[in-house]
């Protein structure tokens, strides 16, 4: 073992040195098939352990992949042979429930799921929430900017941060957890850390915002016939249940066909003759006024011809199997299969006319290839899974072009959710300017001037 | 006139650039008295003249402050004879309202009020609110971070912007319009323009989120006795209002008296004998369930003896005068001559224990002080509002230091909404530790190398 990690070792200790086959038996990226490269994996148990280990890093210009829950999908987390990785499986402290406050502040490494535990236990909330609750991590979360199922009510994780606390390359410990709402005193320097990747720092505690528990949840899913009239229910409905829609997911035709169709377990709840599904839902403080005041919008838009169909979920039972509906990823792709999978944003009034160019593009260079699209459209942001009947790398290259392609033209973003990290790093171009580009760089080479941390992630620091 | 501004008008043309007595009779601080020292007003038309101008300046290491609709209270547009001013009065233009996409596009020297009328017109509301509405500018509402009366529901600005356009310090325009609500491609460089006072570059327009303009309005004046029950009150009404609360404003007792006092023109809506006033506010979308959810969520704070007395508004009218106590700064900044202002924020359990220390400490050194306290308590953030029978430099000082210190030993914040500017740059220490404030050096000398930007405020970059 050289010396750097001998070093290394004597601040995190031996059980926080990992070597050999307990790092080529890890995964570095999802789905986990072990394989993971590095030349070592450290797990640090505290903030202070993380500063001292960078501290040699930065040194020795050493670079440095961070893991949280490695449930990402851009391969942001791959370490090469030459990397170190840091784990923060070992911080995974979390102080009490501040219930006055409504906040809770816990290290980097406590899985999302805890967070949640802790703030019900407390009669609160924490909005974040994902598919992989149990694996990612706080840490992982916050430097994803995670998105997720109540982004339309309560916004990224960017939105429910009181402070962060994170290690710069060079070890030193940029600690901004006052935990208030308000706080104009200069640069606000937790957004640095948000949503870039572990490349400008890492996060290793933070405050999390509580919000109430909801104490009603009213859930439909509605059919609607074209994509002007869905424009016109999101408002609606967004102005009608005034602060307490939580979901509109949309399901258009394809998808909601493929998932119910022959050997499918999930039943018919509507027929699938119609443009549009949306699954509505609301939730709030006061079940009765909240239930009038659900069951008035959808009526309302029945009454003006927005919506033809609605099934309103009378049980628990009911609204899980209408969310069943939305949620059935593992069907998706195994119809789709090889499945190629993205995550975009656009302006609503471009979405309709993007899906039928590219729909159209894809079908002129592979007559078979299938797409369905559904997503978040409350936040302008679909997610469109399709195959092209193959998963030969240049078959997926062209597909990919195709849809960020015609997303560029249109203001589009590559990434609405999951990042850029190795693998959307090449489209990075189509979403963001070259001097946009170039200001990452120069922050980038401000804040991690040997470019140790997690480097190459996002854009190739030598790239001009 | 030098060789600068003669290259600058070939620019931005004769209209472009004021000298003499038309900088002298022009102001550059709040309240407005005349007496802008800088050399010249620059008055560009569009980004690319801004982007231009700053090339010149660059080139030369002319410094330049921005200025928007100079409102700010804490000295961040001051000008030296140094520096030239940039103001971007002649950038008014605004685009349609996009109502598909619920946003609007607008340059940063339109005032705050024109973008509500414009929202409105469409049936929409731009959240961000203040009683400066009619001067500040929407660039002035970015580089502060504006907060205002409905941040408990909305946020902050930062939390309504889709899209920032800013020019660099080397007249590098940086655009990020795209104007979605979800963008993980890479660095949010927007972050950086926001709330940095014009140091880090200069916002020329925005993409600025709209959201329902709400149908249904409650509100109510609630008495509590004490402090520990009025914590307890918040979290019970975000509870029950479930997203439509909207206002969550305390009084003090002190502040209540003093409004409702003597001479005062207000009514009498409660007497004067309670701990607390709160003047609590629900918007909706159903006129009513919102009724019927506010009053019953009032009803319960009565059963279990929270709240001791109430007016519930029945009219327009009622309305405004119940706000009017709340908003009555005139008549509060005349019973305190000479006033001094404070705007903080800290946890809500730290409070009220704050308030009664720094009471305390200023009844010691001047027996005849007096202080009110009253604000956004749903954010943590309130105004101190004394006097110490005093304007003498000195004695102002001690009392700022009394505020400021009793809050940095509580992680408080010495400026919640106004930012730091010039006026509270010594204070800077008491809310952000020295590594916090040499990473924001870092950003400064990364983006503007030759501290063009705004020289001098929120630090001196030549500090140490």
């Amino acid at each position: 073992m050289h010396k750097l990690l001998e070093e290394i070792k004597n601040i995190v200790g031996p059980a926080g040195v990992l070597l050999g086959d307990d790092v080529s038996g890890r995964s570095d990226n999802w789905p986990p098939t072990g394989g993971c490269q590095a030349q070592a994996i450290i797990r640090p148990a505290s903030t202070r352990e993380v500063s001292e280990v960078l501290k040699l890093c930065h040194a020795a210009g050493q670079s440095v992949v961070t893991h949280g829950g490695l449930t990402g999908l851009v391969g942001g987390a791959k370490a090469s042979k030459d990397d170190i990785v840091l784990s923060l499986e070992r911080m995974g402290g979390m102080e009490p429930v501040d219930v006055v406050n409504r906040s809770i502040t816990v290290d980097a490494g406590v899985p999302l799921q805890k967070v949640h535990e802790a703030a019900e236990a407390a009669d609160l909330l924490f909005p974040l929430d994902l598919g992989a609750r149990g694996s990612c991590t706080i840490g992982g979360n916050i430097s994803t900017n995670a998105g997720g199922n109540s982004v339309i009510r309560y916004g990224m994780i960017r939105d429910q941060l009181l402070g962060v606390e994170a290690v710069l390359a060079d070890g030193t410990i940029i600690s901004s957890l006052g935990g208030v709402i308000k706080n104009n005193t200069g640069y606000d320097l937790k957004q640095l850390f948000i949503g870039s990747e572990g490349t400008l720092g890492i996060v290793t505690r933070a405050v999390l915002r509580l919000r109430p528990l909801p104490r009603s949840c009213n859930t439909a899913l509605v059919a609607i016939e074209s994509f002007e009239l869905l424009g016109q229910f999101l408002s609606d409905m967004d102005s009608a249940l005034g602060g307490t829609l939580s979901a509109f997911e949309v399901m258009w035709n394809d998808y909601y066909r493929l998932i119910i169709g022959d050997g499918s377990n999930h039943g018919h709840p509507l027929g699938s003759e119609h443009g549009f599904y949306v699954l509505l839902e609301s939730t709030g403080g006061h079940e009765k006024s909240d239930t009038a005041r659900f069951d008035a919008a959808l009526e309302e838009a029945f009454e003006s011809e927005l919506i033809v169909d609605a099934v309103i979920a009378q049980s628990k039972k009911q609204r899980e199997d209408l969310w069943a509906i939305r949620d059935d990823i593992e069907r998706l792709t195994q119809m789709l299969m090889p499945p190629i999978v993205f995550d975009i944003s656009l302006g609503i009034p471009q979405m309709d006319d993007y899906v039928k160019e590219v729909r159209q593009q894809l079908t002129e260079r592979w007559p078979d290839s299938r797409m369905v699209v559904f997503g978040h459209l409350g936040d302008g942001n679909i997610h469109l899974v399709l195959t092209v009947g193959s998963h030969d790398p240049g078959e997926v290259h062209a597909a990919d072009s195709i849809i960020y392609e015609a997303l560029g033209r249109r203001q589009g973003v590559i990434s609405a959710e999951h990042g850029i990290g190795l693998q959307k790093r090449e489209f990075l171009k189509h979403s963001r300017s070259a001097d946009e580009i170039t200001l990452m760089k120069t922050l980038k080479t401000a804040l991690d001037p040997k470019g140790i941390l997690n480097p190459g992630k996002i854009f190739a620091i030598e790239e001009n």
